[in-house]
């Protein structure tokens, strides 16, 4: 039995190495040299190698490089095969560092002294202890949860939402569509870790940003696909929001024309929030190929249903 | 006895309902309304009022609202007098989010991605984990104390440097001139906290920022003082340093034309690193001044010889 590597992002020099070193008696092979593709059983992917999933006949797994499956065509591949997204610790602590600075930014105002700065004005204004900076996590998965544990490790009072009730220790946890608005509206802060899925897509909208408090501020670390652009425009230069950061976008990277790379309320960073880290990563992986290879649920297995 | 409050920056009716709540025996007096000025015995001062010490024949302790006494003119109090600063929980809470959030911003490479978006750039740098990013703190009080423990708690690799030996849990300390080399060579964000004295007075200057790894970032929370401007812009120019993140200046606001307001390797805020939280600060007066008052010395005493 072969496992195929393929990754137009992820060096499989930094890979390979690592998961031969962890998994010594198995085959691993990378893309396009794969050998005979009914030997291939597993598949470690970013994006499924044009052809591959019609040749791969014996397929049992696939083990996503990405957090996200969003770009994933979940319903061609065959039923029996698992697929398994990729959450390690390096990708969800980087995700909660990136979540706190942009948390910190905000409830100490640095992006109005940004401001002031390239206009040569010094405005002093009141700082605040984090206690007075409520933060909102939409989505309390791995990531979503590691990010509100730290922000309120750092004394934010924290809240987050999810579809279904979660329980997570010194974090006030809203569940579903009628607790949305209690949630949004108490809170300065709002960032989205939600998966993107047909349920999810479009959620940062201008339905949601009327229920947040007037000069909120929305921090996008989920996809691009989760936000309607010009709803944030709007939403921003009309005074209620009081600005975002976002680091995903549709398409990445956004056209030169795009507004945001101008707007003075926007921080774009190019989806550098959270990255695997290969040393990390390739223990996951290693261990999901063996329980796949035992016929047993692989950690953070998509349910086709749910979408993520 | 009365005890007179003044300063042109903090709110007498913030402080005075807080301190006569916790000391319902005294009499409080605002400035210039003091009664006889022989009554006085303690005061409560950013700035000592023009004329008021001469006229204060009875003063026991002077009680800075301020963590820095550099703007006092220390020599010119009677040496029987007793001067105290300020630190409270509520300003070393917020000077050490101040510098977590200039060290994440740094480790994140944010000021790169910030340029990058104002050159409509899309340019993915592989992110990191915090541990990859050394900071070294530089002064080990009680700020400084509070700053470093913060950084390590979120997971960055840290350093300490003062004049004299400290012990930090988790903290590499350094301590005097001679272990400052090592101390700076291993940080890629050094951070100020010293007091401003006569012998810290120009500390970061070209011979120390040469002594730190090339593209290395300063951050001054210290006092304008500490810093020579000109080396420090010819230290960015050289590619030397990466950037500065500067809070205090020489004066404040610095005039228009100063180069710091336009240079894109400098951010630059209006001394809001911190500031006294009137809830704690209160009650770390209203102790001093009872320690005052029963001829024990204050907390943060000031040492005339040493300046702070």
């Amino acid at each position: 039995m072969t496992i195929v590597f393929h990754s137009e992002l992820d060096d499989p020099g930094e890979w390979l190495p690592r998961l031969q070193a962890l998994l010594p008696d198995e085959t691993f092979r990378v893309w396009p040299d794969i050998g005979d593709p009914k030997d291939v059983e597993i598949a470690v992917i970013w994006i499924p190698p044009e052809g591959a999933l019609a040749s791969f006949t014996n397929l049992k797994a696939v083990q996503s490089l990405g957090a996200g499956v969003n770009h994933l065509p979940l319903q061609t591949f065959p039923p029996h095969v698992r697929i398994a997204r990729l959450v390690d610790s390096g990708l969800s602590g980087m995700m909660a560092d990136y979540g706190l600075f942009a948390a910190l930014r905000y409830a100490r105002n640095i992006d109005h002294h940004e401001r002031m700065q390239r206009e040569r004005t010094w405005d002093w204004v009141m700082p605040r202890l984090l206690s007075s900076c409520p933060v909102g996590v939409m989505g309390l998965g791995v990531i979503g949860g590691a990010t509100a544990k730290k922000l309120a490790l750092n004394g934010f009072p924290v809240s987050g939402w999810a579809r279904s009730r979660k329980e997570i220790e010194g974090i006030t946890c809203y569940a579903g569509e009628e607790e949305l608005p209690k949630f949004l509206s108490e809170i300065r802060v709002l960032i989205n870790l939600l998966p993107l899925t047909a349920e999810t897509e479009g959620v940062l909208s201008a339905k949601l940003f009327a229920m947040l408090p007037k000069g909120a501020f929305v921090v996008n670390m989920g996809r691009g696909g989760h936000l309607v652009d010009a709803d944030l425009i709007a939403a921003i230069d009309s005074g209620h929001l009081g600005g975002a950061t976002l680091d995903v976008f549709r398409p990445e990277p956004p056209p030169p024309e795009h507004p945001f790379w101008t707007h003075p309320r926007i921080l774009m960073t190019p989806h550098i929030a959270g990255t695997g880290d290969p040393d990390s990563a390739a223990q996951v992986v290693a261990e999901n190929i063996k329980r796949a290879k035992r016929g047993e649920p692989m950690m953070n297995e998509v349910d086709r249903a749910r979408g993520y």
